[in-house]
């Protein structure tokens, strides 16, 4: 068997990039109403202005500015209303000294007028007469072509996680369509000879599967699309054969071992034996984790995660998460919540630690307690709002500390 | 024209859950697999104990505790190994005094064994016999049934929107389906002279319609689906015939209005044409959404938001997803960042002020800025990363200050 070294997290997604450095996942262009929690595959530079015309930001009179100069409440100036503007069509007129043209909240203003003057500031006089008590500044209560968006502007970067507000923005510079990268394909298969699917009976020794459903619902949190779900038994032939028919149709693929002795040697076996180049990380300083395996088959990445399904899902968080979001070329700020720690917390020596956990709002601030549980328990993981890290180098954290909860 | 109160936001959702006391969304069945981010319709009880049988943490021999009283590195115990039980079958021994079994980490304690030796304690003499270096306490190294999950336990509660693990664990108690609210059905109107849909040429004067995209993808963030998304123009019968042919089809009905000064008084007439109760709040004091209409025809919620994209999505977190997130019964808590305001903000005297902002990470912290522009802007939303309140008896917040950053 070969000896691999145990890397630290730094230096197992350095390995990471290194062997993916031309990876890519592939594109495709998708209608902006479907693109909600995509991620764009191009910078968006604006074609046009927003908005593309002069807009009032108030109902009232458009107007030259400096034919207001120096009107007040008690010192109106004269205006002839040369147009009434109507929302959503265009102003026909042209104004010139002397002339006002009514403009609703939202429309056009005439060529000429530079400026507009809030309804309320002035008096109608007859059927085109108005005066008005007020000086108003250039500019003023006007929106300017491309205030909003400049024409050849970035508007949204590639890498960018599609919110509501950006496919409004997609919307409002007449986009029907956006470019995003495809839903990487991922085949999720859960090895392990006491681990049965769902739908089969539990006998004495046996298991339900978690590992698949966690994993596959970890995959479609972040944007993936699992094509398959499978467990298969700790059997080297059974599964090498089930690798190389997933390999086929898929982006990524994830193997979780069972807890038996025998996975421990079939997994990166069955993956050096599907192809080149093979495993290239086995073993992870990090609890819970430490048997994770970073692997490449011809250009695909094989993941292959703990078989515990705290371990399996924290893995997942730190090394396919990574993977998929780094090549999506996501730029998302890592979200977590400032806590104070409700006790002492301990690690393991050498080893970066995640530490489950739940949040207690007391106050303005959460207090932070730790989940407790046997490593293969579930509940760990569904009674916790998030995780703590802790560093390698320290040996625990104390009580009052403050610290960051990434959330699940 | 009725006059109506100007509401706090307070007494507003106040109102809102007192006119629909006795509302509730209607609950279905689903695969496990297909339950990622939806609301549990009920509290999900563990009709099993997980584990089901007693299993090994370790790769060892299962035995009677008190037959290794004693033993140590220099004075082993002698034990007749009667079994090797196989991962994933059922052991069939039961062990007397003197007896032993060899067990791989997760597999099957056979019956008499109240504790397992590590192997690495122990040294095999002969097919049969092996030494054990070792005093083992009695549960050592054992998972007991029900350790993970006891059978009638409370494991997921009424309301929780579903997380990878949640399904990890409703695998893990034998369950294939559960039962959810159904995702809330919602009708978008947009309404407006001057808004054309993305495939209309867009004329002076006139502008894309922004507010179908954005909020029907927070519908869609929060768990509802949108059936039918319309603009349609600021004409009464038009809107009142609109309204009353979604009403069937949906639970909830959103309009937004233009900015023309004609659509204020349309949308509460046309509501109340539609059918009663009608309107119950005409305005609410926040900034920006004053002009918000909150209203009831027959059994169903009718949101009227502002206009402006915004707004309408400052209105929509405020009520719609409170609305949609109350009748599922969600008990999420609020996520928030907190950071340090990097300037003074204002906020607008009376009402309840929504500043949006960006983070920028400093070092451990978060620096919060505000994003300007003016009240129309759709970038206003997309440079955004949050936004924070103010409350309405603070003129503003102060430079230096720790605020709570909603993420949107």
């Amino acid at each position: 068997m070969e000896l691999f070294k145990v890397h630290s997290v730094k230096e197992a997604k350095e390995l990471l990039r290194q062997n993916f450095a031309d990876f890519a996942f592939a594109v495709e262009e998708i209608p902006i109403e479907q693109a909600l929690g995509r991620y764009l595959a191009e910078d968006v530079v604006s074609p046009i202005d927003v908005p593309h015309f002069r807009r009032s930001t108030v109902d009232g009179y458009a107007v030259l500015a400096k034919d207001t100069f120096g009107a007040s409440e008690s010192m109106p100036v004269f205006l002839q209303v040369c147009e009434e503007v109507e929302m959503g069509k265009e102003a026909k007129s042209k104004l010139i000294s002397g002339q006002a043209a009514y403009v609703p909240t939202g429309g056009m203003l005439p060529e000429g007028a530079d400026s507009v003057v809030m309804v309320e500031y002035t008096e109608k006089l007859d059927a085109t007469g108005i005066a008005v008590y007020y000086t108003a500044a250039p500019k003023e209560n006007v929106v300017d072509v491309g205030d909003d968006i400049q024409s050849g502007s970035l508007v949204l970067p590639k890498g960018l996680k599609i919110r509501p507000q950006d496919i409004g923005v997609l919307s409002a510079i007449g986009l029907s369509t956006v470019k995003v990268f495809q839903k990487p394909k991922v085949a999720v298969i859960s090895t392990g000879d006491e681990i049965v699917s769902p739908e089969e009976e539990v006998k004495p020794g046996q298991i339900k599967d978690i590992n698949t459903f966690t994993l596959a619902a970890m995959v479609e949190a972040v944007g993936g699309v699992v094509t398959i779900k499978e467990v298969v038994r700790d059997d080297f032939d059974l599964l090498k054969q089930t690798v190389e028919r997933v390999m086929a149709g898929n982006d990524i693929i994830i193997l979780s071992g069972g807890s038996s002795v025998g996975t421990k040697d079939i997994v990166p076996k069955v993956i050096n034996a599907v192809g080149e180049p093979g495993v290239f990380v086995h073993g992870v300083s990090i609890k819970p984790g430490k048997p994770t395996i970073l692997a490449k088959v011809g250009k695909k990445p094989v993941f292959g995660l703990p078989g515990h399904p705290t371990s399996a899902m924290i893995v997942f968080k730190i090394f396919v998460e990574y993977f998929m979001k780094t090549f999506m070329h996501n730029q998302e700020l890592d979200k977590f919540i400032l806590g104070e720690l409700a006790v002492n917390v301990h690690s393991a020596p050498g080893r970066e630690t995640y530490q489950m956990v739940t949040l207690e709002k007391q106050g303005e601030k959460y207090l932070v307690k730790p989940v407790h549980g046997k490593s293969g328990f579930i509940t760990l993981m569904s009674k916790a709002t998030g995780y703590i890290k802790i560093p390698t180098n320290k040996e625990g954290l104390t009580e009052g500390e403050t610290v960051k909860v990434y959330l699940f």
